[in-house]
C-alpha cells in the first residue's frame, strides 16, 4: 500500500512516472472524445464508439479514484481538496448520465459535458514544472489586480465617452455603456474583433487614443510578470540580504 | 470630527477601512445602476427600480460630500482639489436631471450619466496600492511622449502612402489621409478590426511592413515601463549613490 | 549671423526655444492642412481657406529654408544632408502645383500631396529626446534583422502549408502563396483583420499553431529592445569595463 | 577541395562571402518564382519565364549539391543531416514534376510545390547570426512548454463554457468545442479575426474576462525570452561562479 501511494502520488521512481505517463495519456484521450462528441459530422457516424471509449475513460479514472482514496492516509481531506474534487467530477457526470437517456435534457448534458473537460485539470497532478508559473503570477497578484482596475476604470471612462458620441445614430454597435465597455476592452486588449467600430469621425479620433492607450499600458503587466520572472531566474538571488556574504550579484 | 476625519480620510484604522470598504461597495453599485440605465430591456422593466437606487445612492453621496466639506480643515483646497470635483460631479448630476424630466434632453442627460459615470474615479481616494503603477508611468512620461510622436510619424507617412496607393480605388476604406492614418493606428497597434484592409498588392506589402514594425516597437514602451518598474520591484534600489557604501547589488 | 545661426539650429537660448516652439506648431498645422484638404467634406467647403492656409505655410517654410541657407556655413553639405532635403521638399510641392491647376494630373497631385506631409521629419530637428530611442533600436538592429528574417521563413512555410490545405476550396481566401503569406503575416502579428480566415478543420488547427508561435516569439523583440532601453535607462552604465574602479552596480 | 570546402563551408574568407551573398540571392530569387507561380494573373502571361527560371535555379542548386557532396568529407553524415535533406528536397521536386507534366496531378504538384518552398530554409548555412535566437527560445523551451500547457488548459475550459453559453443559438459560431477552442486562441492571443464573435451578455462577459487573461498571460513568455535574451545581451554574464573574482556586475 505504501509502495502503490509512492507510485501514485509522487514521481521519483520509474514506476511513478509510467504512471504519471499514461494517466496524462488517458486524460488527453478523454477531453479529444468530449471534444469529438460535440462535432456534428464526427458524432453522427461514430456515436457507438465514442460512447464506448468514454466508457472506458471512465472505468478507467473510477479505479484511480478508488485507488488514491484506498492508498491516502487523510480520506477526507483528500476528497475535499482541489484535486479530490476534479477527480470525483471527472468520474461523476458520465454515471448521471444514464439517469438522462430518455428524455432530451439538453442543458444538463451540455453541464455534464462541461465537468467532464474539467478532467483538464487532473494534467495538474503530473506538473510540477508549473509551480515557477503560479509563483511569478501569486508574486505579482496585488499588483495585476491594481492594474486590471485601472484598464476598467479607463474602460468605463472611454466607453460612456462612445456611447455619448456614437450611440444616437442608427446601426449602431453602441447600443449601451456596457456594451460600448465591451468594445473597449475588446479594443485595449488589441483584440479587435471588428463587430463593433466607430463610424463617427470624433469616435475615430476617440478610438485611436484608446488604442495607443492600449499600446502604452500593455507595457505595464509585462513589466510586472516580467520583473517577477526575472528574479525567479536568475542564478542569484536578487535579493539584498542574501547578498551580505557576497561580493556579485 | 478630528476621528471622524482620521475615518474619511486615512484608512489605518479598523473604522477606517471598514468606511473604505463601504464606499467602493457603495461607488460600484452606483455605477452599475447608470450603465444598467442605458441598457433598454432593462431599463423598460425596472425603470422606477433603478431610480431609487440612484437617489439613494445619490443621497449617500451627498451625506459623504458634506461630511468630507465638514471635517476638512481648508475647505477651499479641498473643493478644488481633485477629488473634491469628483465627489461634486457624482451628486450634481442626479440633482439637476430634476429639471429635465419634461421634455426631451437627450444629449444634456446623456451627457450627465457621463458625469455620474466619473464616479469611478471615486474609487482612487481608497487605492494606495496604485501609486506605484502611477510613479512606474510618470517616470517614463517623456520617453513615452517620444515614442507616441514617433508612431504618429510614422503612421503618418504610412497612412499618406496607402492613401496614394489604395485610395483612387471604388469601395475603397482609404478615403482620405486622416482616414488612412486611423487604420495605421489600428494596424500599427495590432488591434485589426478588419473594416478597412487593404485590396491592392502594393497595398498589401506595404501593410505587412506597417505590421512588421508595429511588432519590433511594441517592444519599445515594454522596455521603457518595464525597466521603470523593474527598478521600483527590486528590493535594493538600483541607485549608485545608495551602493557606495555596500558591494552587492 | 552668428546669432541666427544659434536660435535656428541650436535650441539653448530662450530666442531659439521659442523659434522651436513656433516652427512644431507650423508643422503641426501645415500637416493639418494636407489632411483636410482629402476629406471630401471639408474640402468642398473650405478649399480657398486650405488653399490660403497652404501659402502662408509655404510661404514661411521658403522663408525659413533661406534663412538656414544663408546663415549655414558648408551650404552644400546641408542641401544634401537629410534634414537638408526635407526642408526643400517641404515647399518645392507648393510651387510645383501652379503649373498642374489646368488639366487634372490626379496622380502627380496625389504624390505632391505625400512630398508634402513628409513635412512631419521637419519635427526630427527639434526632438533631441529621440535620440534614445534611435540608439536602442540601432543597437538591437542586426538582431531585429535576424528575427525579422525568421518571422519570414515562419510566414513562409506556414502560408505555403495554408495554400496547400485551403487553397483548393471555392471562395477561398489563400488564392496564391503571396496572399496566404499576407494572411500569415497579419496572424502572426496578432493583427488579425478578417477578411482571410482559415474554415477547414486542418486550417483552423494550422492557423491555431501559427498564433500561439507568434505569441511566444512576440517575446523576442521585446526582450532585445527592452534590453537596450533597460541598459541605456539604468543609472550606472551595466559594462564590465566601467565598473573596474567601482564596487557597485 | 580543401579550399573549396573553406569556401563552400565556411565564411571566413573574402571569397567564401562571396560564395554566400550570391546563394543567399539565389534562393531568394528562387522562393520568388515559386511564390509567382501560385499568383494567376502572373503564371498566365509569364509561365515560359517562370519555368526558365526554375530551372536555371534547380541546376545551379544541383551543382552547389554536387559541390557539397564532393568536397565533404563523411558524405553520409552530410546526406542525411538536416541542411542535407533541405538541399536535396530544394532540387528533387523540379525534376519530379518531369514526370506529372502530361496528366493534372493538382495535389502532387502543390505538395511539391510546398517541398520547394523548404528552400528558404537553406538560408540556415549563411546565417550564424540567429544563434542567439536559437539559444534563448532552446533555453527557455521546457517553460514555454508548461506556458503554452496552461494557454490550452485556460482555452479549454473556456471554450467549453463558452459553447455551453453560445451553443444553442441560431447562426452562432461556436458549433462544438473545438470550435469554441479555436476562437478561444484566436481571442487570448489577440488576433481577434471576428469570425466567431459572442453575441449574449454573458458570452460577452466571459469574453471581455478571456481577453484580459490574455493581456495579463501575454507577459509571462516576454518575461521568460526576455530575462533569457538579457543574461544573453548583458556583456558580464550574470552568473554567481564567474563573479568569485569580481567585484561588479
Amino acid at each position: 500500500k505504501e509502495r502503490l501511494w509512492r507510485i501514485i502520488f509522487l514521481s521519483d521512481t520509474s514506476g511513478a512516472k509510467a504512471f504519471d505517463v499514461v494517466l496524462l495519456w488517458l486524460i488527453a484521450g478523454s477531453i479529444l472524445v468530449v471534444m469529438l462528441e460535440t462535432v456534428k459530422s464526427v458524432e453522427v457516424f461514430h456515436r457507438e464508439l465514442l460512447k464506448g471509449f468514454e466508457w472506458l475513460f471512465t472505468i478507467l479514472f473510477t479505479i484511480e479514484y478508488s485507488l488514491r482514496m484506498w492508498v491516502v492516509r487523510k480520506k477526507r481531506r483528500y476528497a475535499l481538496s482541489f484535486f479530490g474534487i476534479v477527480d470525483l467530477l471527472s468520474i461523476l457526470p458520465t454515471y448521471l448520465e444514464i439517469f438522462l437517456t430518455g428524455s432530451g435534457h439538453l442543458i444538463v448534458i451540455r453541464v455534464l459535458r462541461l465537468l467532464r473537460m474539467f478532467r483538464i485539470l487532473k494534467m495538474g497532478h503530473h506538473m510540477s514544472e508549473a509551480d515557477f508559473l503560479v509563483s511569478a503570477l501569486k508574486a505579482s497578484r496585488s499588483k495585476i489586480a491594481v492594474f486590471l482596475f485601472a484598464v476598467m476604470a479607463i474602460v468605463s471612462i472611454e466607453g460612456t465617452l462612445m456611447y455619448l458620441i456614437e450611440g444616437g445614430r442608427e446601426g449602431t454597435g453602441f447600443t449601451s455603456i456596457p456594451q460600448s465597455m465591451y468594445w473597449g476592452i475588446v479594443t485595449i486588449t488589441t483584440v479587435g474583433y471588428g463587430d463593433i467600430a466607430p463610424v463617427t469621425v470624433i469616435g475615430k479620433i476617440l478610438a485611436s487614443v484608446m488604442m495607443l492607450t492600449g499600446f502604452a499600458i500593455i507595457a505595464v503587466p509585462t513589466g510586472i510578470v516580467g520583473a517577477e520572472i526575472f528574479k525567479e531566474l536568475s542564478p542569484v538571488k536578487m535579493d539584498g540580504r542574501k547578498c551580505a556574504n557576497c561580493q556579485h550579484l
